[in-house]
């Protein structure tokens, strides 16, 4: 079932201490297949150097098991959350990768600074608010994973932003989560996300400086060479 | 003696320069048998890339070495004290990893700023109050290694911390301690301790924040997921 | 055609990702030929381990693609403004590095402040001004990387600074641009610029300085040992 | 002439980039024969990995090349100043290792503010005071390199400081020196010297704190407990 898509979703999962962006298990990568409306996961746990494709977990879009030996992420729900709200989602990452999560327990976005950023996010990458401690709820009670994906959609809608314009989110006082065509795709974003929090944060402590975001111009001429209508980076439109 | 002890103490020995928390030999673990009340640890100033199982040195919970060729670790006062004052340890690590070491310098517990930190520990990771020159002693008297272990256990009883909810200290203008159930795990929760260290660092330092601990619900909520009796991250609970 | 330097070029290209200065396809390299005043360049978003000196492009010093299968860098007409307007430049570098992107968006020139500033740098790695809504453009119009050529140029005319004795520059709110003799000698300067910018930031973030550039004497005596009609250092000399 | 020792000096070369201690050739080894008076270094701007003992440059204490193919280090006046002033010293290094300059160009002596520091540092590491224009010279005139030299003797001897309790000096606006009963323990100090220098930066920059130095009596106690007369670190003392 969906083998292809569980020899994808592994090697994204590998990839992911290949980019630094994991210590032990923290992090796990899904990706989705329209057709059958499934996702598949990491498994709950395990580490990198044991994952094999037979180790993926099938789930549906409420987050429920419906294939694979052991548990899925413990993450999963919030993962059905964002391919069921955020349409055109082909694969979900999240980490704890040090440089997003340091912004996510600031709890402040990432403003746009430069042409790293604006490659890739068009505008600032948001935080989102705290959970309520309703959301949260307690060990035994409360859907708090599901409830981690709401939070995130509210984010996106209340701001007006489009999640394929801005393709991660920072989970206030907990960490990133990113996205894109497909599982490979957001794990590049993930890497993105990194390297822009980490300049971000230096460039803020820079001596001497009250940082504004970068012009509105070169935002849009970084972002739409590469994703507008009329790109015209890489070999995409060679013939 | 404890041959199979042994091994696992050198191989999480090992694991220390491996996770980058050690320069030299500037770092140790040790293992406890609660059978025997001994406990294996790593001799002194013996680099990594020598250390093999029968360098080991097995101690008593005074200190005193019971077998083996070498001297132990210098620091084998301070184990013997947290063996003897925490019940239920299995492991002890001591490193003067970067971020950890900041942090004991700088004489700064690491409040808990996010989910990384909450899902290992339960709360600010305490530092210890400066060391009395009585405490200290001199080149030729005094029990320093010794009295490092009881200011620790003092810092944990004077503030109500139970030490399995938060398996690590920082020593004030020194570095730090870590523990767990076995020394693996130990050597896990340094890793952490390092990893949550950065993270706080720099996040208190972001631009334009005054930090606030997490929220509680949320701090609950993430150590009694992985911790309390209803765990249920991981693979633990699948049958 | 120019199959030497096509070699040399796709070298320095790989060397970008060894020395740490590009994640992804986030850089180019290109080397001249004088004798036939064209220039070969990397080719745009492809990976690095799969660069080969025959995907290398040859250009024109408009920019003009001249021979090669695939397009050429998205950067290369900024390549060919360099080219034309600072003779004696063999290669030039563009990477989005972290050290020196974070100046670049800060909107800082690098002061130099020690002698491993000094010994590649005679004074201040300067910062362009920000670009106008008109040089930028928009995704279908305007010339924007022949403009940002243009700034820099502009960078070192306005200042009357010699690019071959200050052999890189940051573009506001972009990132690094980097020369010399040829492109090994540029992707060198890109290394040396990178740890220079790294330095700078925190000598200037050191609690309780306040920083000064650094004494002319000591600039231009390490400047000009290495650099100057005497330079003395290494083998050169010897014979 | 002198072939163990050159082999050694080699070896204690090489072991800088293995420590990430030097970036190209930025960073010089030399070990000292107190029989001949001689003393052996590295060969001027010859990359690492090129190295081999024969390359070894054999100096006397006027800084006189008495053997060897290859110019030697343009600090080579600079290592024979030390060895002549600083009786005991079997070994020098000199690099431009990231944080150790960061404190030299900022101008600061590294005090010491914790045990890491103390095991090997018996207090501040100083900063030299800045040249003056007659020290530096120019690219013609001066005996700058030798005259490096002076300013550290001299910020040694005003300061009451024994070289042989504080093995390492920045100088100013430049970069570090360490040095050792060998060369090889000359590089072990420059690699405690660089993670003490980040460390102590960081310190002084942790939210919240006014750094003082740690206590008289523990820098006492961990310098004395490894240096002393009693030292009992490591196997030393064993029987």
């Amino acid at each position: 079932m969906l083998e292809k898509l569980k020899e994808e979703v592994c090697k994204a999962n590998l990839d992911l201490p290949k980019h630094g962006l994991v210590v032990f298990t923290w992090g796990n990568v899904s990706g989705y297949d329209p057709e059958t409306k499934l996702f598949v996961i990491k498994p709950s746990g395990v580490p990198y150097d044991q994952l094999t494709p037979a180790d993926m977990v099938v789930c549906d879009l409420d987050g429920k098991k419906v294939e694979g030996a052991l548990n899925p992420s413990s993450d999963t729900p919030t993962h059905a959350v964002l391919y069921r709200q955020f349409p055109g989602l082909g694969g979900v990452v999240h980490t704890h990768s040090r440089w997003a999560t340091i912004w996510s327990q600031a709890g402040r976005g990432i403003p746009a600074y430069g042409t790293t950023h604006g490659d890739y996010f068009y505008g600032e990458i948001p935080c989102t608010r705290k959970m309520t401690p309703q959301e949260i709820g307690t060990a035994t009670t409360g859907a708090y994973e599901k409830e981690t994906g709401n939070v995130i959609v509210e984010t996106f809608r209340s701001r007006n932003v489009d999640p394929n314009h801005v393709p991660a989110v920072l989970v206030h006082s907990h960490g990133p989560f990113s996205w894109g065509k497909d599982c490979a795709e957001a794990v590049y974003n993930a890497v993105v996300l990194e390297e822009v929090a980490m300049m971000a944060w230096h460039t803020e402590n820079t001596n001497g400086v009250q940082m504004q975001p970068m012009q509105q111009e070169l935002l849009d001429k970084h972002f739409l060479r590469k994703h507008g209508a009329n790109a015209y980076y890489g070999q995409a439109k060679q013939h």
